[in-house]
């Protein structure tokens, strides 16, 4: 594919909680499009979304939907992308898939661009964006891996129910105002869409993000340690993850604990290298009680960062709250940024 | 003192959160009480509180009011504490206090029963029961220190508004309404009351608990490393602590990393100790997704641990996810509990 001044783009899942974000960033970003097509689930097919004031009408994806196309982006879940994604490649097309479906396989590049977006040079068609929960911590400790060097990250995370999609977004509503009224409330889809039991998140914390799996780790949690190695590479970094659902509808937080290599480092070096980190913005000052929340970070692309404090007791140890909206640069910006990458570097081309 | 078959007893700061609970369980646990005293500021008293059918007459707390009295617990805040205990104990009543005031002399046992009970053999009148985030957690890990040994916790915490007493619950349930009902949130207390700055704690995470400290670190993140290493009489383990409240009511969860001295420990090793543990209820199956949640632990008087894995890196090292009903064990139930092993005990007399 020879450098063009627009292309023509395909988003996958447009009428979902991050497409429609995806949609957002493509008109104010002023993406260069030559044709916008929206695919979705032939159940969504046929609903109209307004892009540039024009009304652009939903199709069912299908194979042939990707004909003409040079960049598809990808967020309808796992099983659409293992179906359509090499569809799209087959036909020309760059793919850029936010789900789990090719994060860890050897040649899909795992991608956010203040980190590794060299990567992006030895795509063969399809390249992943991280999962949500890693991609804001990854942003905010490469900038502190490239400055002190770092052996270990131990996290708890704080999500957000958007990360589950708009029905789990109408489930914390309808269960909080049920609950506020002193009726019963209902659980149908959370934790997990699919597996057996369902709990209320209302007025609650769920200790389980994603099925799990076979050593007791969710695969929230072992995506989040497998694909930090791998943004990073990083191989023998030690990583562990705690993952749990909160009653919030946007951002996710995150409470990290890291051993840096070097051994005299302050939480002034710290907060100089964060300062400077693209991407990053500092929010820390308990004087002024100064620190990141997830309603401060919802709708900013940034991933903010607070709590800066070094262990009492081992003086490589670092403790840091990380906050990011988890639509835009957990999904949906990330998404974009590794498009406009791909197009700056011209490096859409194979 | 000498042994009694029932006591005069206080409780100052009735009409609060832990107060009520106390109330109810000094009923529930058929306490053996002669005479009981309702006691508040100024402004509470004159309220009436129904006490096993019979309406008492809350009265002002003034020094005067502990003449005759036994046992005195006090959880009306610390400034109340620090006026009026002593002044208990003069007249001969020992105080069990659920402030922060006296945690950290050292002439005051700091005691969890099912841990440092023979604690309170020495104590001079006073006696203080922990911050309720440190109850829960050395509830449940004292157990695996005696088994295992116990290097080293690092602990994010979960924390639910009722821990700000009743009127963050009141800020909590408004806030959620306005913000449902499409209206701006108003902040008037979260964080923390006496602080300058109020935000919102609807749908949020606010990383922020009691006020912070020159070392940058929160009072309540303090109090736990600190008052860990009181109760366990173990100066030496390293403590970290990130301390957020959430909007839940009722609960505390906590997110634990621990590091043991033996290296050949296994999950069914630490099921196995947790099962045989006073006060701890093991609830891990993540076949059948089972995991205690703040919900399912509220109007409990046990400490609820799931979430048991070992870490992937460190052989010595395991996660726990550790959720306790925090007015409950986290403070009413711990209080009454000292009480009871007082006298049953003899330990009444000094």
């Amino acid at each position: 594919m020879s450098q063009k001044s627009a292309y023509n783009v395909a988003v996958v899942g447009a009428t979902g909680a991050v497409g429609q974000k995806i949609l957002e960033l493509l008109q104010e970003k002023d993406f260069p499009i030559n044709n916008l097509k929206l695919l979705s689930s032939k159940r969504s097919a046929g609903s109209k979304q307004l892009f540039k004031q024009e009304e652009i009408i939903v199709e069912e994806a299908v194979p042939e939907s990707f004909e003409g196309i040079d960049i598809a982006l990808f967020s309808a879940g796992g099983s659409v992308s293992k179906k359509l994604a090499q569809e799209a490649v087959k036909r020309g097309a760059v793919v850029i898939d936010n789900t789990s479906a090719f994060r860890m396989d050897e040649s899909v590049p795992l991608v956010v661009p203040e980190v590794n977006k060299t990567d992006l040079q030895n795509h063969q068609g399809i390249i992943a964006n991280p999962n949500c929960s890693t991609i804001q911590m990854v942003a905010a400790l490469q900038p502190l891996k490239t400055a002190f060097g770092l052996k270990r990250i131990i996290v708890s995370t704080y999500q957000a129910v958007s990360g589950a999609g708009n029905e789990a977004c109408n489930e914390l509503a309808n269960q909080s105002k049920a609950y506020l009224s002193g009726e019963e409330m209902e659980a149908q889809l959370l934790p997990v869409k699919g597996d057996e039991k369902h709990f209320p998140i209302a007025f609650n914390a769920l200790p389980q993000i994603d099925v799990f799996q076979e050593n007791g780790y969710t695969f929230e949690e072992m995506k989040m340690i497998e694909e930090t190695k791998k943004i990073m590479h990083a191989p023998d970094l030690l990583v562990a993850a705690t993952c749990v659902r909160l009653p919030f509808f946007t951002s996710h937080a995150e409470s990290v604990y890291i051993e840096v290599e070097n051994e005299d480092v302050t939480v002034e070096d710290i907060w100089k290298e964060l300062q400077q980190a693209e991407g990053i913005v500092l929010q820390d000052d308990p004087k002024e009680q100064l620190y990141p929340t997830p309603l401060t970070a919802e709708g900013k692309q940034d991933v903010f960062v607070g709590r800066v404090r070094k262990d009492l007791d081992n003086k490589q140890g670092f403790h840091l709250w990380i906050v990011s909206d988890n639509l835009l640069k957990g999904a949906a910006w990330n998404t974009v940024q590794i498009a406009q990458e791909l197009i700056q570097n011209n490096w859409l081309q194979r």
